[in-house]
Order: C-alpha cells, then structure tokens, then sequence
C-alpha cells in the first residue's frame, strides 16, 4: 500500500520534467565542461543554460549564481566565505531558529572568535525586524536570517530586515533552501546580497545547490583547486544535477504560484479536517505568514512520534529530533516559547506537488484514527 | 559523425550499470536517508550498500568511507582537515605535479603559515621515495603524493613512500582520482592514511566522490551543519550519485583489472600506429609504470592543440592548459623536464571501456593525417 508522502520539507521527489532533463547528461552528453572539445562544450552550454533558469527565478544576473553541493554549502559559503574577507573582532547576527546548517556554522564562528547574537524570534516563530536592527554592533559584518522556517513554515520578514540592516552598510544572507520554489524569492525584492538553495527542497535532485552572490559581494573560497565557479567554487560541474536545478527553477518559476495556492488550499483543508475531530489540536507557526504547503500541528496529549506510528500510511515527520530512540523537543518549537509537552506532541505535515485531495482527506483520517488509538494507548 | 572520445582523464561517461543503479534513486526512492519513514530509510540503505561497495573495492570497512561532492572536496578535507587538528608551525610534503585541487589547497595552507614541500620528479614525472625521505622534516604532518597522474598517467610509487613516512610517524594521503577503477587501489597494500576518489573519474556521475578516513585518524570538517557521515561531511546525502558510485566500484572490482590489459593492449597499438607515421614522435610519461590507459605524446615541431583542432572526429586534449587563446606548456611536463616546445606539442590520449580496436585504428589515421597537415601548415 502506497504511503501518502507528506515529508516534502525533508526532501521532495524529483520532478519528470527535472528527470528528462537530467537523463541526456548521464547519458550521452556527458563531457566535462571545461575540455575544449564538442562533448564538452555540450556540457558547458548546458551547465549556463541552468544557470540562466536559476537567475531567472532569483531575478539576478547569471554571473551571480555559484552552483554548490547542496544548501549546507551554500550556507557555509556564504557565512564562513565572507567572514573570511575580515580581520579582526566581528560580529554576526542571525535567529535563534536557523537550520544546523547555519546555526553550526555560527559555532564554528565563535570557536574563531566571531561574536554571533541570535534574535529571539515570538510565538509565531519570527524574528522582530525591529530586534534585529536593535541588535547590530558597530562591527556587525553579516545578518543572515532563514527565509522560511523548515519546521514550521513560519515566513521571516526578510525583507524589512535586509532593507534596515543594509542600510546601515550590513551584508545580509538569507537561508531560502525551504522557500525558494514556494513562494516569491526575487533577490531584488527582499534586498539580499546573498541566497542559499537548496536542490532537493524543490524536485531538483540532492546534492545541488547555488549561492546567488550579488555583484561586488567578496567572499573567500571554501574549496581549493581548478578555477571553476568563477574561482569561488572548484571542481567539476555536477552537470547533470545542475541542469536539474535549472529545470526546477524553471518548473517553480512557471508555475510556482499557481502550485502554492493549490497546496495552500489543500494544507488549510487538513487542518480543518483535523482540527474538527481533535479538539485541543494546535498550530505551530504563523497562521498567515507561513508556507503554501506545511502545517505543523500539536496533537494534545500524545507524542507525535506515537502518532505517526500508527499512522503507517502517511509519511511525515516530528518536530524534534529523534536519536537512538530518545526524543527531545524540537529546539525551534522552543524557542517559540511552546511547552517541552507541547513540542514532542508536533508532527510537521508537508505537501508537495503531487499530493492530491484525496490524500489528503485520507492522511486525515489515519491521523485522527492514529490519534485516538495514541490517546487510548 | 560520431567523434572518437579518447578523453577519459577529463571525464568518462556513466557506464550503464551505473546509469541503471541510479535511476530508481532520481525517481521511486527519492527519500532523505535522515527521514525515519520508509521512503527514507530505503534511501538510507542504499547509501549504506553503496558505502560497502567503494569499501570492498578499497579493501577498507565501510566506516571509513566518507562521501564528498568530488575529488576536489575529498581532497580539501585532507588537506585542510588534517592540518586543521594541528596548531602551531608544521610541514607538508608533496609532489611537484599535483593536480590543482592538492596544489591549491596547498598554497592555502602556506597563507596560513603551514610550510610546503614540492618534491621534485624525475623525466618520467615520479618521485623518487628516497627525496620524500629526505624531505621530511621534524614537524611533518602530512605527505600527500599522487598515485597517478593526470595528464601522463605516471604511478607514483606511493606505496613506498607510504612505508617510509609512515614508519616515521608521519600521515600519508594519495589523490587516487585518476587511478581508482584503473590499477589496485587496496589502502592495505598502499599503506596509507587517506586516499581521495572522483566519481566521474570511474564511469560514475560527476559532483560524487568519497574520502577514505583511516580509522583513528583524526580530521576537522570543512563544512558545518547536521550530522551526516559521522559528523565529517553534513548536508544531505547525494543519494543517487553514492548509489552510482557505489556500482561504480563494483564494476572496477569485477573487471577492473581485465579492463585494464584491454586497455593497454588498446592503448600501446595506438603507440605503435602513431609511432610507426611520426618519426619523433615522443612519449611523455613512464613507459611501463603508468595507467593502462593513457597515452601522453609530442608531435615534433607543431602544437598539440594544432593536431586535435584538425582531428575533428577524435576528442582528446593538450597537456597544456587554455586561456583565452594563449597556451602556455604543461607544468607537469615543465617538471619532468621537458622543453616548452616539446611540451607544448603534447597530446594526452586516454582511453576507456567503449574505446574500441576500431576507435584506435580510426583515432591513429585521424591524428596521423592531421599531424601532417599541421607540419606543413
């Protein structure tokens, strides 16, 4: 029996369209980009091409997208690259919400002996654009602040904080692996002077990711060796995934607003549906201000993780990190101010492109069914 | 008209095995080996497969592959993340004909104070161990010498090396990139520490690699994150890509070592018909401990790229590398001591599994009919 996938903020499933562009480069065009012959001019054609489809949807210039390994990359690329172009005492502001893979690369910072403040964020999970600017020193350097939470969807006023912070002279990076694909990301709007995503967030493969790099920006490389990416990333090109990555920018670019509003109508419809045979259900993130297609709920009394195994058929995931067998709650529920109770009660629900009505009328049902049994239990 | 691809140092095509190996991972599987559904711990045990499968063509335990974006990164995290565990002044010792992506992450080090010796090679391109010996010094910390190399397909005789600098107390590394799937590669017979793989350099995808991280030894991460690959290499895990490279080796310890007197038979008839139409043509490399798969030759008295450009139907390229029009001689052939004119005459051939007895023929007449067009140009 076929598990209704609800996990699409974990990883969504490659898209058909970013399958069939992929399959001629692991298949006949499958030079290396930088040879001077046909087989690799083909590659290094194909290798732009992407290129032009992700600055098309960022809304930047070609010159400023790096392609990278992933969205742990972009982030590291981004922190530790231009923190690397400074001597001396700085400062780094970021939320207390990031994903690890910005939050521990501000560890590494203070192991350096960068100082990072993290702005607490309200109960909806954002950050005060107001707090941020209170927050920056005489030497802040850089405010990187997600654009959209991975747990909760919460959308963070990204573009308030960059219009302040930059201002004040200050570089702002934004985390946008869960939002790009999902809702608007035209580094031009929010004021960016750099952009993490993330391939596999938005039916691109794993493994890929860019770094938009707005023009003047100067970051140190992390990596060392030929002089591709314009010297700020060597190594071959990953070819075939970037040319996914550009199919899924063009793919979200084409229809990414028309896919929100359908996901955002089916995610309210399971909400209502659970929250009509749950009383006591709660959500965690902001009610309006949150992404199309994740609803993260509290279901009161139970565990999520007791919820979802008995929800076999639906494929999801818990607020909180689960290791050898222990829970705790989810540090960004937390930090939201929600209760250690409340937290491991949360199970984060993400729909994707494929999902249709009818899973979700049935992932409702074995929610609730799932809950009464874990309720009973 | 299909051209004849005799570049496979640059980059071979996925063999279809791999292809095969793959597609289910970019399509059905497409979970995040971190997600504790079944979607995800399918992709989980694929990349634990795969992990056992670059191990036994090693002859390591599956503990100490850790997966990478590539040989560049692979060979970064060596590098960077050995010296990275050591403070104050230290040295390391390496080849004077290292690829970019160890002579890079090398001049970072000596911005960084980190003292670095470039051994030197003789007319073949090797190092003799007897130099390494000596070189070494009281505050050592790393060899890392080649185990073939790029454009001449040299061996280098790092399992000599290994011995004297490891009974010494010292950690060995070997940029196995081009060797991997070509000659053995078992890290017990080497003897060595560390030893970098580049997918695409074995009929794998491009943007996968693996580094194999002896047991005990102990590195810093280059990038930060979540906890992946035993905290050495956070990001989620390029699913598909690992499964390839995992069938990859599977494929190089099934026939690997056939494929290799295939190819050298293939490729020292090429030796013959060129030799046999060019009096003076020269081989650049050592002409038995070499890859069975390379061919690195000066024409006499005309430029390498002058022959290639008029041997339309034969993709292969120079020793020597271009920018923007102006050429200027290989390094690596500079090092073994050969003339500009004569290094910049040079043709890197290098053979693959396709490459058939016809390819030669057909290669040989192209090259031979193109050299006399360029001589009398």
């Amino acid at each position: 029996m076929a598990s209704i996938y609800l996990d699409h903020n974990a990883t969504t499933p490659l898209h058909p369209d970013v399958v069939e562009a992929m399959l001629p480069y692991l298949t006949t065009h499958f030079g290396n980009p930088s040879s001077g012959h046909e087989v690799g001019l083909r590659a290094r054609a194909a290798v732009e091409a992407a290129r032009e489809q992700v600055a098309s949807l960022l809304g930047c210039s070609s010159e400023e997208v790096v392609f990278t390994s992933g969205g742990t990359e972009s982030n590291n690329l981004a922190l530790r690259g231009l923190t690397a172009t400074h001597a001396g005492a700085m400062h780094v502001l970021t939320s207390a919400v990031e994903h690890p893979a910005i939050e521990m690369p501000c560890r590494q910072l203070e192991r350096q002996n960068v100082r990072v403040t993290r702005v607490a964020v309200d109960s909806f999970g954002r950050v005060d654009p107001g707090a941020v600017v209170q927050a920056l020193e005489r030497d802040t350097v850089l405010v990187t602040v997600m654009l959209a939470n991975n747990e909760t969807g919460t959308l963070m006023g990204v573009r308030e904080i960059a219009h302040e912070a930059r201002a004040r002279g200050v570089i702002v990076h934004t985390d946008a692996a869960q939002a790009v694909g999902k809702v608007p990301t035209r580094v031009a709007d929010l004021g960016v002077d750099m952009l993490s995503i993330a391939g596999h967030k938005l039916y691109a493969p794993k493994g890929v990711g860019a770094l938009y790099l707005r023009k003047g920006i100067k970051i140190s490389p992390l990596l060392f060796g030929a002089g591709h990416e314009r010297g700020m990333r060597p190594g071959t090109e990953n070819v075939a995934s970037i040319v996914g990555l550009g199919a899924a920018c063009a793919l979200a670019e084409r229809d990414g607003a028309r896919q929100a509003d359908r996901q955002r109508g089916l995610r309210d419809k399971l909400w209502e549906l659970l929250k009509e045979k749950i009383p006591g259900l709660s959500l965690n993130g902001h009610p309006s201000e949150r992404l199309p297609n994740t609803l993260n709920v509290s279901f009161p009394g139970v565990k999520g993780s007791e919820v979802l195994a008995r929800a076999q058929d639906v494929a999801a995931s818990t607020g909180s990190a689960c290791h050898a067998g222990s829970e705790t709650p989810s540090t960004i529920l937390k930090a939201m101010g929600i209760s250690d109770a409340v937290a491991l009660g949360a199970v984060r629900l993400s729909l994707g492109r494929e999902t249709s009505e009818d899973d979700i009328v049935r992932a409702a049902a074995s929610l609730v069914h799932a809950y009464d049994a874990a309720a009973k239990a």
